[in-house]
């Protein structure tokens, strides 16, 4: 076996432990659930206990590199602190701390949006591209940026934070204190409330008798009647296709960066949103433009060859929920490297 | 005398040429009119007429380092060559090869938004920050962005063009095909723009009789009425602020940077519209909300104790016109500390 690492990935519902080897296998996974209404000292004691049976496993077949986790909030990375994180609720929690003491071993702690980043870049989507954006459409939307194979964090660790890029400028508020931010267009919470406000409009007649039917009214569902040809339903993944578009062309004018990565929940809606964003990039970013691969939309699958030519590339992810848990193994094994 | 190199502005109506030191001692400064009516070879003639009559004037006195040489437009700079560009018009052009032909000596191209923020990073508002950004307010808006010291190209050297930022999704066309990017709402263009929609709007007297007095209708003049308290005008400046406070927001919230500095001629208008752009960010990035300081209009002045706060500071340049030259001049200083 080779060397190994230990990824987290302490999500509000799932908490997910794997056992990565310095090659980017997965040897092992656990899936928990996050009892955050058990507390703070509940979920830690959890992923401890975990990370201590798959440590004491594989221990003796290869050399443990260290432990990565991603979590959600803002975090102060140097310090080891997390803050106003909602899946460790309490005030600033010293977590590194608390889990090098209890492992007796090197703990690197991540942003989960930045960790999913790292694992597209490694063994992903942006494999062999070591400079990359990424846009996760989740509840909220959350962005990294990786320049040099590195994530940058920017003064404070805040930087990457593409969901807040403003759209609209008196749009729809937003939780951060805008207004009309990336996330009110195209995050799970905004494909519901844009698919309310179609019902409410009056125009959409399937939206409605879904949202009556007793389901669960989710983006889920509005993606299905999307594919299912309701009109309705593909205006909803429109507006989100030129608000993704609208922050791309920015990114892209900004950064030139050569490869994209959209993940997330929202991105299983990629045949629905992705036309859109290609049509507003064109129009929007000059940058875009001058470089847009002949085909975009199969663009990011012949990656190596792509790279050489010097394309801008908005593609899918490809780990799905593993990303953020293969990136949060990466980070131990990246720290030693840059030793 | 300190070993030296010569920095080249080429701009739109002045040809700039100078000779500074290692330590950013403007030692002579020459200032040609660049005659793109006579054709291109009639400019980069007078160009390297004026380098060869310095060098020989200092070389018996110090080492020449090499020339640097700042044009607008695109440029292809690993090739040397120059695409499009309005003050050298004509196919493209390998200006690079063609000076080094002619004085036999390391020429370093740039496009004159980098060279302007490498002088202030090197030498004005953002001395001591190895990473910021910088836009520059002129006819168009110009952007740069520098980290660890150096520009930040992209993947095909078009990376910082801020300016392209979109502010108003359906907003004034842009040349560049998109819609209301930054710059219909910040450069010296859009301000008279916005100054005659407020005399068509039919309530700004002073401006309509400004523009009716025969004197030269530009940015200068609206903003002397704006000093002078006219409302109109002033409005003017407050749209100027709130496009910038927004791609900001924009920015502060990607990147994290801790300095950002506005030039170019409008921002002589700082009174005017920064107030607005400090509005803007602290309501539209929590990055900025963060990270500001507490008196943004004079953060960027102590700027070192500033640093070690981490805070976040937007700030006026302080070169003026001489920050693409110093740029220019610190290209082939910086090429051979790279080597």
């Amino acid at each position: 076996m080779n060397n190994f690492s230990i990824g987290v990935d302490l999500g509000g519902t799932n908490l997910r432990i794997a056992v990565v080897d310095e090659e980017g296998h997965l040897v092992e996974k656990v899936t928990l659930e996050t009892k955050v209404s058990l507390g703070r000292d509940h979920v830690i004691n959890d992923m401890c206990g975990a990370i201590q049976r798959l440590t004491e496993k594989y221990k003796n077949s290869a050399a443990l590199l260290g432990i990565g986790v991603g979590v959600p909030g803002i975090t102060d990375l140097q310090a080891g602190y997390l803050r106003d994180s909602p899946n460790l609720p309490g005030p600033d929690y010293p977590v590194r701390a608390e889990i090098e003491r209890r492992l007796k071993t090197t703990v690197v702690l991540e942003n989960d949006a930045n960790a999913a980043a790292l694992g597209e870049q490694w063994l992903g989507a942006a494999k062999n591209f070591p400079d990359m954006a990424m846009l996760t459409l989740g509840t909220g939307v959350g962005g990294a940026l990786v320049l040099g194979g590195q994530i940058f964090h920017g003064m404070t660790g805040m930087a990457g934070e593409f969901g807040h890029t403003t759209i609209e400028p008196e749009g729809n508020p937003c939780g951060c204190g805008n207004r009309g931010c990336l996330e009110q267009y195209a995050s799970a919470t905004a494909v519901v409330r844009m698919a309310k406000e179609e019902i409410a409009g009056g125009q959409a007649l399937a939206l409605a008798s879904a949202a009556q039917s007793g389901a669960e009214f989710n983006a889920e569902l509005v993606y299905n009647l999307a594919i299912q040809g309701d009109e309705a339903a593909r205006r909803v993944f429109r507006r989100v296709g030129r608000a993704l578009g609208i922050a791309l062309a920015t990114l892209v004018n900004s950064l030139n960066l050569p490869m994209h990565v959209i993940g997330g929940g929202v991105s299983s809606a990629w045949d629905a949103f992705s036309p859109v964003i290609f049509e507003e990039l064109r129009q929007r970013s000059m940058v875009y433009a001058a470089t847009a691969p002949p085909d975009p939309l199969s663009a990011g699958q012949g990656v190596s060859a792509s790279r050489s030519c010097r394309k801008t590339i908005v593609t899918r992810a490809q780990l799905g929920s593993d990303a953020g848990l293969y990136g949060a193994a990466r980070l131990p094994m990246m720290a030693r490297t840059n030793r």
